[in-house]
């Protein structure tokens, strides 16, 4: 169907796109009648794909994007961050109605038991709304030119195939993904073995007893919410939980708090161990474990498991064809301008590997588009604010109080509650989303920390858990990166929103006064 | 009772806090060994008063706070921040479940009532712990001198008497605060009627059906719990909801999605309306209430009025002993360094009016500190991050899109839902706390707006209702009022924390790269 001179609304392309999930015609908004050579065409109309082709518009070129799926945004709305974001809700609903079971007005929750699946089906009902934003928006407002629902063939590092037909471009910009990197045990064909994307467009029962295979973000994320379901959930990793490489910047009272406030809702976590096999007739009945330092097994039964071993770039086409040089674990190789190894051919988004976080897929695209477009642009991605959901949403940007400690000699820390106070004797941190824990168990009302540097009075890091503080981390980022960074004396005086769910303004302000700085 | 010389923890204070409210003995926390003069006396320990004490400290002053309650914060965690916090949690998590009665694994609302007497009593079993932490935190982390539980006499402008001693100081630092301006109608005495305060303290029955009286914050913030509690609210007041002087910067198109979304949850709104008396035979039955444009008067039944028309600072006892200059009603006039019409003598927080925000009153405190430790120091309180909650939590900084459009020749909006769009049709925005709305009830997802001088490329203002973007406008606002302010092209080239509650980041990116910015 070619819709290139048709304004569709929202309501009509979520019909749309409903109607092309179930069928492989093609989707083409493409501008016929501009003559021009394409500036670049986008292979994967994903985060990166649609906002690099957004910029490079605004700034003038021409750009087309092929997609797969009929409709642009990639794995995040249709299987990725938007589910996790909603199954995160529900484990934070969930979690406080089994605190709060009998007390109140919330109900007896002793057999409360949310429907995993209803959720994964309440959730594809209603994707198809946000995928036809992304189509509306991205004809109707940044005026980009699509084609979709067509798997895209690269054929050299100027020409992609594409529903039949050849493109040509001065410059290909890959931003097709990563997948879950399945174990290599025995067993993970079984019914009843999921990852994040099956999971959404193939669940189709209700998992009683799970068993969680590695100790990536989605695993304590999608781990929490089973748990918070009603499902018995137990995890395996071989490092400890939040000590991989990605999750940097994590004190240990700050892990303590998560992994322990996990552990108080029931979950199992065992750190240490490693898969060795999944194990069922058809259908998964269990998973054998070993100990990872005296070698003893052992079976952990369920009906479910979900592989959280992290993802890996979907690059063999890539290297196949054009012949991309990629790093050990497949990632395609790229410099700051987002250049691969082949002249005008740019990589973006989790293909490029680690981190696979929103922030970098789009400005990826955004850097790649204005290299291609004439300017010199780099993007340093070593650095940036994280967050991750347990049944809390747990945010922190720069260096932990252990990293502060190693590089400089002055460290002051401002936290709540204070060292030495025991959690439940005081019932802050608390604001939006943790008022009830603080009145009632205030030991769950989270945790708080930044990092200042004693003698240039810089904050050095910020560290939360609770609810409602995420947004201003991608802020605090910011002011900690500008040249000269952000003082402990400046934040004490900005104007706070109070109850504001990190409390550091406040605090700050408390100690801003005196020359010499002291822990809080 | 003599407590300096003693460590208390924050489990003996909160003991302690328990039984000083019962009697009147005060708490005397002195340096008896120091010889040195009060630089200040802070009379009111609230968050003025504290904060800047702490700072006064840090600067390595001396100070002496006295308060008539046996704890420092003052009304804030006792009755007016921190309880309406806990309601607006409280209104927000019964909301949800109103709207998802009977929906996966939400039980059936349709007999749901909280009550709102067992939600007080909630806060005032639980408030004492936060007391406690505020006398321990002042006492053992900022070395402060206090006198709690006693009463405090203005003698003049150096010397207080408090607890039957007269304490001298270079310096006054007045922080008594406000109290609610009861309506000059009949039947305000009569039982079923509270405000903020006496709520709290006084209410032993369960309201059945509520009127307000007034149409400020607060009178949206507890109506909305009422109304979410179960029990049928209705605001009568004589101005639109958000139109009143304080609450300028708000767009109309945010007005009414905040007070149609009130309706929509129940609540009856009159607007135009003034009350004329509160009728019952001892206890509360109706009020009585008239049309502003015709005269015409009618009878709202209720067992429960709630007082919402805004408060009025307490300077009658300083008006009296000192003479200071007040304005028209009743605030304490100062300049910008906190200085009231009598040598020596500054006030701060609610006591010099409106806004009665936290962060005036704290950094007024701070302000005033500096002043008497010889730094030249002043602050400016007219513009700030505001916001206000309903069963959302609504924030803004900077100009409204109006606002804008009078100043500014090309004012770019950046908004979602995109006008034009309708509500229902998107998702959007959507994030933490609204991902079930998003997904069951598109309408219900929130809305966010951000305002830009197309050519400065300055962000003017920014917008939001949802959930979880409060912490952020802190910082916007620090952003926006530093030297240059901040431009949609540094937004976009931000980190996000996807999906962020507030999108101004990324939709700021995908029209940063053009140099003719349009509407988004």
């Amino acid at each position: 169907m070619d819709i290139t001179l048709t304004q569709t609304t929202n309501a009509q392309w979520t019909r749309l796109v409903e109607e092309y999930m179930q069928k492989s015609e093609p989707i083409i908004n493409v501008h016929r009648d501009d003559k021009r050579k394409y500036n670049a065409i986008f292979v994967g109309g994903g985060a990166g794909g649609r906002f690099g082709s957004g910029y490079l518009r605004a700034l003038g070129g021409r750009q087309l994007i092929a997609d797969r799926w009929p409709f642009l945004g990639g794995s995040c709305p249709h299987l990725a961050c938007v589910p996790h974001h909603l199954f995160s809700e529900a484990a934070r609903e969930l979690d406080l109605m089994r605190w709060f079971s009998g007390k109140l007005w919330f109900p007896d929750a002793t057999n409360l038991r949310a429907s995993i699946l209803e959720v994964v089906e309440l959730f594809k009902a209603g994707r198809g709304t946000a995928h036809a934003f992304m189509n509306w928006q991205s004809k109707e407002q940044l005026d980009l030119e699509y084609i979709l629902n067509a798997p895209a063939t690269v054929i050299d590092n100027h020409t992609v195939e594409v529903a039949g037909e050849r493109f040509q471009a001065d410059n290909l910009v890959l931003g097709t993904g990563a997948a879950t990197a399945f174990p290599n045990i025995p067993g993970t064909e079984l019914h009843g073995v999921y990852d994040f994307a099956t999971l959404i467009e193939d669940l189709d029962f209700e998992p009683s007893r799970c068993v969680i295979i590695g100790g990536s973000k989605t695993a304590i994320e999608y781990g929490s919410f089973f748990q918070a379901a009603g499902c018995p959930t137990t995890i395996v990793a071989r490092k400890p939980l939040m000590r991989t490489a990605s999750m940097h910047h994590v004190d240990e009272d700050l892990r303590q708090y998560v992994v322990d406030g996990m552990r108080k809702r029931g979950m199992q976590i065992l750190e240490g161990v490693e898969p060795v096999a999944i194990q069922g007739d058809g259908k998964v009945q269990q998973v054998t474990i070993r100990d990872m330092r005296d070698g003893s097994e052992q079976t952990l039964p369920c009906d479910f498991v979900f592989i959280g071993t992290g993802e890996r770039p979907k690059s063999e086409h890539y290297r196949e064809v054009l012949g991309v040089a990629v790093g050990e674990k497949g990632e395609i190789l790229v410099d700051k301008h987002m250049r691969t190894s082949v002249p005008n051919v740019y990589a973006i988004g989790d293909l490029i590997g680690p981190p696979m976080e929103m922030f970098k897929a789009r400005k990826g695209g955004v850097t790649a588009a204005r290299n291609i477009m004439g300017e010199s642009c780099e993007f340093d991605w070593t650095d940036y604010p994280d967050f991750l959901h347990s049944t809390y949403e747990i945010s922190w940007v720069g260096l932990s109080e252990e990293e502060a400690r190693q590089r400089y000699k002055n460290v002051v820390i401002i936290q709540m509650p204070p060292k030495g106070v025991p959690y439940a004797d005081i019932p802050l941190p608390c604001a939006e989303g943790t008022m009830l824990y603080a009145f009632m168990f205030p030991e769950l009302s989270g945790f708080q920390k930044a990092v200042v540097d004693g003698d240039t009075r810089r904050m050095l890091g910020f560290h939360h858990v609770g609810y409602g503080a995420k947004d201003a981390f991608q802020y605090l980022d910011h002011l900690m990166r500008r040249p000269g960074g952000i003082t402990i004396d400046e934040m004490g005086s900005m104007n706070e929103l109070f109850l504001n769910p990190e409390h550091f303004i406040q605090l700050s302000r408390l100690r801003a006064g005196s020359p010499d700085l002291r822990d809080l």
